[in-house]
């Protein structure tokens, strides 16, 4: 069947947001819903929760027909069949996918099943109610010890270290093939760098479970008294204070990046030429839509170091949070950050939102929630 | 559930063989057999035939009870689940899967799904049933365009440059991941140079269904003359004729391989240390076995040009068989051979056939079933 143009209206365009109960996702539907477009979610909820949902109609001001929820799992095909009879989907913006690397070692085989066969699946069904169209939430990852920094997309893919890491890069290599095998399939490859921060209502926010992986859930519990301290993982590396480098971008911005690919999907901004490696060119469709492989670095192009972040997250609590520095980590490196010039030319996008602000967001939404959206549930 | 050693007689030992039906996979039954192991195929007969194994039986002269044959899909958990009820299965050798490289390009979700979902839901079912040990039906395409020749283990996986290549490769590495997550998983990753040739009997051979893909196939079509003549892609090339040079290994000595690395696992011959990149150093078991990830080339070492080929199956047949120059073909390299010095030192096996014979065993078998199992069926 042949793939669904996306050169109409917002309002005419239905957008399924697997995983849209998530962090990245929640985010992802309220600049959808802003845009104007009509959101169906699909999450099966096991790392998140329906009252994320509720939240973003809340902020959005929309009702339960503008972003329809649907707890399903993406390897459900029968559940899936219904959301896409149910729905004129034009276009997926994929999150679902387990995410916690530690656990990715530990449990490899589960990790592989549910993001790569339900990738497998969920694309399945997909194309046979003839949509093609996809943004995948890849990640800088798949970078693994970068051949050079600032990272461009240039930069070649090096193996990962962790099953997480490998089922990212796989699926990279998975979609590509898809456009490669039917032109028809239009794939933009969306490689994260740190997400942090939260929507500035306060509404909604990272709510891991269990002692947060990441640096800054983990900071922030600190600050509301959950956790005793920071621990800061090398202080020897050869960056400005020794600390670890990252390129931590907000939520928000990261979520705005997912509006600005579908944009690109339909021709709508960018040549659709093929910049750096890994893409493939864009070309213009007879609706004007475009078919390609678009690859994009979203970051701040800015690399901050660990302390930093603490810093920035005193600031915005209001108190100094105590830190341990503690042994390197194995597999750490120094520093990476993204050069971010491919997607503000072709999707027209930037970070607008600095390390402040995402510290203060992230504490509002912290302490507004201090047990996340369990209190609500 | 603990995975089961196998440091018992063969006849107490009983090794599944998906895809089991076709070209190597019966091949490498016999072989088991011969050995003594008791025996079961798993094949769905999608690109194969139950003649196959009739024949088995017949070369190794056993009942249906030693070479137990079930018509399943490795996708179907509830048939995998009778299987390995139905039997107290020890490891596991693991040929299904799609195989054809320009039909991968063509349908890359359907490899995928097959290759990588088949082989997850495969190890799912059996580490249920404390089954850990599997042999993997690997290809030298993870070289990609390889670093140096001859290609030893060590040399560094490259991007395949189609689907089918890409499934083998992220196998290769989901199969180390469940060792690394669980030292149980005892892992023997096999890459397959090109396997050519037929039982001597003449009873079992390659059947390829439509005109084949492979160099040899082809030859012998040409020879029976269902086929007018070979066409050889380039001439150019940096051999001494000028045509590529590839490593042709008889497909009886390649199931040898597979019987080899059954015993490697039990413990029985090598010393298990990690020899090059990609192994994982085989730490032995309380019961003598070993756990690990074993990589090991299967190849004859030898290099042979396409008009060697020609050339060697023309005296097998007793005529010169006719050939064309072509164009090159995007992709194909000058020459790929293999060092398999990893496989004779710990392995302690090696390839005995040479291309002549390679030649004369496949030419018996083209010419005893012109119509291949077809005819049979």
């Amino acid at each position: 069947m042949a793939n669904k143009g996306l050169a109409r209206n917002h309002a005419e365009l239905t957008i399924l947001v697997t995983g849209g109960a998530g962090f990245i996702g929640s985010h992802t539907c309220v600049e959808l819903l802003t845009e104007g477009y009509q959101v169906v979610v699909v999450d099966d909820l096991s790392n998140s929760s329906e009252e994320a949902v509720r939240r973003v109609r809340k902020i959005a001001g929309v009702s339960e027909q503008q972003l329809v929820f649907h707890k399903a799992d993406i390897l459900d095909r029968t559940a899936m069949e219904a959301v896409f009879n149910q729905h004129d989907i034009d276009a997926i913006i994929h999150f679902a996918g387990f995410k916690a690397v530690g656990e990715s070692v530990a449990k490899p085989l589960e990790y592989y099943w549910n993001n790569i066969a339900g990738t497998l699946a969920l694309c399945d069904v997909a194309r046979a109610h003839g949509v093609k169209n996809i943004v995948f939430s890849s990640s800088a990852t798949v970078y693994g010890e970068p051949a050079f920094i600032p990272i461009t997309e240039d930069c070649p893919k090096h193996a990962a270290t962790n099953p997480y890491g490998h089922t990212k890069s796989m699926l990279e290599q998975i979609l590509t093939d898809f456009h490669v095998g039917d032109p028809e399939w239009n794939v933009v490859l969306l490689r994260y760098f740190n997400p942090i921060g939260a929507h500035e209502s306060g509404l909604i926010g990272e709510d891991p479970k269990g002692i947060p992986n990441n640096l800054l859930p983990y900071v922030a519990q600190v600050a509301v008294g959950k956790l005793e301290s920071v621990g800061v993982f090398g202080d020897d590396y050869d960056t400005p204070d020794g600390t670890g480098v990252r390129d931590y971008i907000h939520v928000v911005d990261l979520a705005r990046g997912h509006v600005a690919a579908l944009e690109w999907m339909a021709g709508r901004v960018g040549t659709g030429k093929a910049i750096g490696l890994g893409s493939i060119e864009g070309a213009p469709q007879p609706d004007g839509t475009r078919s390609g492989v678009g690859v994009f670095n979203l970051g701040t192009g800015t690399g901050s170091s660990v302390l930093d972040v603490v810093n920035a997250f005193s600031r915005a609590c209001g108190r100094q949070l105590p830190y341990q520095i503690k042994p390197r980590r194995a597999g750490d490196i120094a520093e990476n950050y993204a050069a971010c010039d491919k997607a503000r030319g072709e999707l027209g996008w930037e970070a607008r939102y600095d390390l402040d602000r995402m510290c203060a967001d992230s504490w509002r939404w912290q302490s507004m929630n201090p047990e996340g959206y369990g209190a609500a549930e």
